[in-house]
């Protein structure tokens, strides 16, 4: 052991700090003097690492991969580059030796500002949690089964509009639309009356697939690079108008976001948890019951509407996982691409409170929330929507997963 | 007049040549001597006119944009440098001044391997023709209103899978997936038994539009950059099983078949026509009866299948036009991306030889197509479906569309 071991690390952090050394998610961020200057971003406590620069002073052999306004090259690069650009990162930041390299290289996470940090290939919207797909089902259709015949044999999902994802702190502007009240033949036009949230995890694909080559469960860890968290924001009363028979198209194209930090999949080996028991037998591609390791992941999810928590949804009561979506996204050939971003759908626990979404919070409206500021059912303008998350890490620790937030301007 | 222009032309095509100078398709081409650069190429009768060189030779403006991979930077580039660039092209091609400049900048077009000819963006597809909805409505709803309550109202469409669109010749395999047999409670997995094809045409997006800004019906010809040919293969028994509630999914995200030529919109000035009356009443955003343009297009295709035409379906009987889903797709505030491409959805007229796809020309197999080679309910293995058209041009000629051709090969 050198003797610069023994001296303090300039850059020392608390050790529950949700963005310590076990996490190290990555973003795209800018400053004020270089507003036209993206860097791929490294967080670390209240601090965001110019990877970039810190590679190129290190003399890192991947410090072009590091040196793009975005992540996709890093992604497309493959897992080993991850897992030794990861390892890095963590002796940068963590061991003595490295300290100057810091200097200059680190800034105040409130002097950046967070862009989205990749280029979304395709964006496919899951539909995993048992209890919101019951929910919903109970809704819509009343009268008869909560789930449809094909719920426990696929993971049911559906293409959204990568065009639209936002980085968190977007506005997201209230849409207009077709909607048609109950009775009526005709539609109207207007705001939307029921502007929901949908507070999910999204998994970012890195390195691509060819097409018509299955990818297994097992290969998740190949391909995924990393999490977000991800709100699809839902215009309610446009999607029910419009949904049958191809699925949703306006009622959720105007706008889907993403955390700015993507949490590294190797970062969540301690979230690690097996899913819930599996009500039916599944078909070879989705079987997970001799899995090498847990397929379900313990994400602790926090939704607060104008500051108040409203619901704590846990991931880990998914039905489908992440290594059963991508199996099931490629069985008939269907290609990956870096840049692909795969969601679960609305997370939603057995509990009331554990509801991701104001449809099922508020039982349709049914039912409405009070709050500080008044009695909400579907978002209000104004309204501020904060998703968080954190999962545990190693040794006790917690690992934070970056915010989405998002606040809903007037309809134009 | 110059005395070069009494001169002939160095390649002068038969008046009724498909792709004479009324109709200059883009695409992006390679030849065998260098099968790494992509070129972006003009068609010319049975030549493709290598874009980038002969207006480099030409000193013109416009030869950055067109000494690229793709089209898309001149498709961002914006409709102005799009009808600068047309005029350039016209006459290179036929003014005997320019002749020289033509000279070793036209290849035969069986010497050059054509590419996907632009990077897709978002891809939606819609389902615009009545006659194929109620086709469609009477065998899967047989109880039912052929069409559902919203189908006259909107343009129901979808997102499909982007990176799965391939250009015109790549095989087609077969996919897997899972389907449910009749009287089943649970599904088998296996090669699809009801491949189809799907004739549709395609509309792709040049200029982009803003996050939260509508782009109306009028705005059709500054967003629009061209037209293509298009192939939504089906797997429809994969279809069937998975649709219900959130709309096709693995069913459709295999592989999608675009041409390799991009006619412009432009080039279809003639072959504008009024769409069928309308029998609902509709929304001002979607009312297209005070155009100042009529908004269908007279585009004939032809549904070949092992060399036997199938099916002869009429674009110009299509219910929703393409300027409506423009205006549709961002009403709520979705904005465009260059490279975006959305679809009419199967193109069906009203009488059974000209329905666009199989699950309708068989009745859902019911009522098997005789072939030369045998009968067809669905695509057997080996089978080659190619797809061409052509509209009225000025003066009384044609203008012919590229064709979307793909093979079949099994299953893995």
């Amino acid at each position: 052991m050198s003797e610069a071991h023994s001296e303090p690390h300039p850059l020392t952090l608390p050790e529950d700090d949700l963005f310590g050394p076990d996490n190290l998610p990555y973003g795209v961020f800018t400053t004020e003097d270089d507003q036209d200057l993206r860097r791929i971003g490294v967080r670390y406590g209240g601090y965001v690492l110019d990877a970039g620069a810190v590679a190129d002073a290190a003399g890192s052999p991947h410090a072009g991969l590091l040196q793009r306004p975005n992540l996709n090259p890093l992604m497309a690069a493959g897992r080993p580059v991850w897992q030794a650009v990861r390892a890095e990162l963590r002796s940068w930041l963590t061991d003595p030796a490295h300290a100057d390299v810091l200097t200059h290289n680190l800034i105040r996470i409130e002097d950046v500002t967070l862009h989205l940090p990749f280029e979304v290939a395709d964006y496919v919207d899951f539909y995993a949690s048992e209890h919101h797909a019951s929910n919903v089902g109970r809704m819509f259709r009343p009268d008869g089964e909560p789930l449809t015949p094909n719920w426990k044999h696929l993971p049911i999902g559906y293409h959204g509009r990568a065009g639209t994802v936002v980085v968190s702190g977007t506005p997201v502007v209230r849409p207009r639309g077709q909607r048609r009240a109950p009775g009526e033949t005709s539609p109207v036009f207007g705001p939307t009356r029921r502007l929901d949230i949908e507070a999910e995890v999204g998994f970012v694909v890195g390195t691509p697939s060819r097409l018509g080559e299955p990818v297994p469960q097992s290969a998740l860890r190949e391909h995924v690079f990393g999490v977000c968290l991800l709100n699809d924001w839902s215009a309610r009363d446009i999607q029910a108008w419009e949904y049958v028979p191809l699925g949703p198209f306006l009622g959720k194209s105007f706008a889907t976001s993403v955390s700015a930090w993507i949490t590294p999949l190797d970062a969540l080996d301690a979230a690690r948890t097996e899913p819930p028991g599996r009500s039916h037998p599944l078909l070879d591609y989705l079987d997970d019951s001799a899995a090498a390791e847990p397929c379900g992941l313990d994400l602790r999810l926090s939704v607060a509407l104008n500051g108040h928590t409203v619901a704590e949804p846990p991931f880990s009561a998914m039905y489908w996982t992440a290594a059963q979506q991508l199996a099931h996204l490629t069985v008939g050939g269907a290609s990956l691409r870096t840049g692909d971003l795969f969601a679960s759908g609305t997370v939603s626990g057995p509990e009331p409170h554990q509801r991701g979404c104001l449809l099922e919070l508020t039982w349709s409206g049914r039912d409405p929330l009070g709050l500080p500021g008044g009695e909400r059912t579907f978002l209000a303008d104004g309204d501020e929507v904060v998703i968080t998350a954190w999962a545990p890490g190693p040794g006790g620790s917690r690992i934070g997963l970056g915010e989405v937030s998002g606040r809903v301007h007037p309809a134009r």
